[in-house]
């Protein structure tokens, strides 16, 4: 039987096929049940040592809806680690004060490290430019939820497909569910090499493309994601994409995009998804950053034991 | 019946003088009743895009007497406004983490905005200079309290007159209750026009003046301001009233005020009140603070559904 | 009968032999014992001048394990003392929102003052360089745990004697305990006159030295502190002494110190400590952070009269 007691989530990549699929299954029957008072007693300690206020107060939530509580911090300037305490050190003191820790730091590896160095479970909200996870699990439970299935989709990754961690990881995921990818963006923000070479050897089917035009007509969800400017070292690289993705309800309309297309975006946006989209059909997006509380109770029930 | 389930809590403005008894009336009850699971497994969400730790605490503690737990953040550092974010996304988003939200946000306006863009209960916990509805609740039934009602009250505002948001409230709130006011300021800090014109139309009953004396006899309540040092962009301007209103208790005897005065002012305090008030007859000021506990309690109960 | 019921805790000095040990007891049966519910509905106020994670953390784990909640906040920037508010003045309106206040503030007699304006009891978590009591207490808890006992110990004091508020008070407790002390230090960080007068006048043993290995297998405790490079105006005299105490396993094994010495370190450390001590029978500081939590415990109980 499959059970996530006791286990660290570190990296989308830890997980086969059938984990991915008993955890949304778990989220389901979670989003659907009533835990409110399983995880009484229990205390999650969130460390976030840069901020991402959306993650945490998601994890608080769910924490929360489920009996238990949460300490933490969320700025690197109030932990010892200004006294040139090392990350093993903190995650091993800290250990003695909860039963899980949800960790986001700034450097790649730093969330395997801090599971390597204590017994309790270890969450990565995301290390440096790497992995994390449980976005890549709420995407794929919001696709789930609005196609009825992840088998045989034809999935768009639009915007900004070099520095997004969030596609790199969810393209690995889709890998495993025969979908057909079309990765949309300017020449200077393509899928990076590694991810292109991992797909050729799983085999799986995915087109380049640099306009959303050709394809619009065949695809079942669109990923968008924000060109953020603070990635350019050169202003007018940046002002050559920055109006490279904007979507509006109008606009897909007149693409004649499938009429169940479904829009994901893992926010904050600026520009590139106009309000019109937000109460259209297409608009998945505020119900997929919902989608962060049963899919964070899940894996907190689960890591915790407390649900298998 | 009145009632304010899923009511936003936005100016004082939007309450009728029926709607503000109503809630006093329910404060009272709260703090003689004992209500400490009522919103178990409730989650208040206490969005202070600018600190106000007495604010903030204040909600803390009252939704965690009653039984639920709270989520936020105390600064716009950490959240995603500085990605470029919109207010209406930011709290469409935690919506889906919480029951309630409290707002405290630096432009006029926020709290409405964000109580258009959700579907539970916002409430204002200052947005800019313009509203901070639960400071006003609190000070009324400070007043209701020490006085025993409040028809027909002579009512002292003492200090900065021009930018207190507190003043101008708490004005505007008393005008239902046949209050005759007395609005005590240096010439350069005196009340608005617009507030003095819409006392006008209301037929209120009121005095302005450059000294207390001359009405020290008079007052059943003596509200003070602090007059802030960052208000004025010429320091010689501060330098000529920042002496204006320093208030001992010898002096309130020495003027002659009635026994019963309670003096009361929103906090912080610098040295208009000196510390021989503080233990006087005369000092409400620090019994008004936890005022705010009971009135923040019946709100929260009230816009939740669980008492009314 | 002893009880601490609404008592303040402010400094080391403030308890006898007697009460010491009446608090050690108790957080021994605290920590096997299940307290889980005795402070439902209490609630605990950190109020935190300066940022302290660990203690912060410590005390926030504690309260919830005992069904607590916790309000507060960490850094004074987001307080009413930026507006010019007493101290006195934020502790006596806070009272208004909790139980028990633990404060950390960086200036010396902080808590003391604390105490005086408020009811409630207030727990020092550090006033500048005076004191932080709750560390003593669990330096000594982890004394009295890993040695069976208090009495008659050859306790090693190592490495900044000078500034470390720790080994101050852990020196004055143990002086009713019929220790025999060893100060080890460069010559420019030996103990204060003030603790070596105190020490004489009570007739304690003790040595000064200027390195471990003359008395290495005598001590039953090694106590380390780290020492800070910004205590020192003069970078060369920092030079001259970071390295005075290195220690590590192989080390201890070759000056042939006993079989159960134990290493402790109020930590954070930076390199004073090897990693090879940490799984080493010798190293104890992990459990002695962990032993927080059980004397935080014991304390919270016992102020707030839910044990004795």
């Amino acid at each position: 039987m499959t059970t996530f007691k006791s286990r660290d989530i570190i990296s989308i990549k830890d997980f086969s096929k059938d984990e991915l699929l008993y955890l949304l299954d778990l989220s389901g029957k979670v989003e659907n049940g009533d835990h409110s008072a399983l995880l009484n007693g229990r205390i999650l300690a969130n460390l976030f040592f840069e901020p991402s206020t959306r993650t945490r107060l998601s994890f608080e939530s769910a924490m929360r809806r489920l009996g238990g509580s949460v300490i933490g911090f969320d700025e690197v300037e109030s932990t010892s680690t200004v006294k040139g305490e090392s990350l093993s050190d903190s995650v091993k003191i800290i250990e003695g004060y909860c039963d899980v820790i949800v960790l986001r730091h700034f450097w790649e590896g730093s969330a395997r490290l801090a599971a390597e160095s204590v017994d309790i479970p270890v969450i990565n909200a995301g290390d440096g430019a790497n992995q994390h996870p449980t976005q890549t699990f709420l995407d794929l439970y919001t696709i789930m939820k609005t196609k009825g299935g992840l088998e045989g989709l034809n999935v768009g990754f639009l915007g900004d497909l070099k520095y997004g961690r969030t596609v790199h990881s969810l393209a690995h995921a889709l890998s495993h569910f025969n979908s057909k990818m079309y990765f949309i963006s300017p020449p200077t923000l393509k899928m990076p090499e590694d991810i292109i070479d991992e797909l050729n050897e799983k085999n799986v089917s995915f087109v380049e493309l640099d306009s959303l035009e050709e394809i619009s007509k065949e695809i079942d969800i669109l990923y968008c994601t924000r060109i953020q400017k603070e990635r350019f070292a050169d202003p007018i690289e940046y002002e050559m994409v920055k109006g490279f993705s904007r979507l509006s309800k109008p606009l897909l309309d007149e693409l004649g995009v499938k009429k169940d297309l479904k829009v994901l975006h893992p926010l904050p946006r600026v520009d590139e998804l106009d309000s019109s989209l937000d109460t259209s059909p297409y608009g998945a997006y505020f119900q997929q950053a919902r989608n962060g509380i049963p899919v964070r109770k899940a894996i907190l029930l689960s890591v915790l034991g407390a649900i298998s």
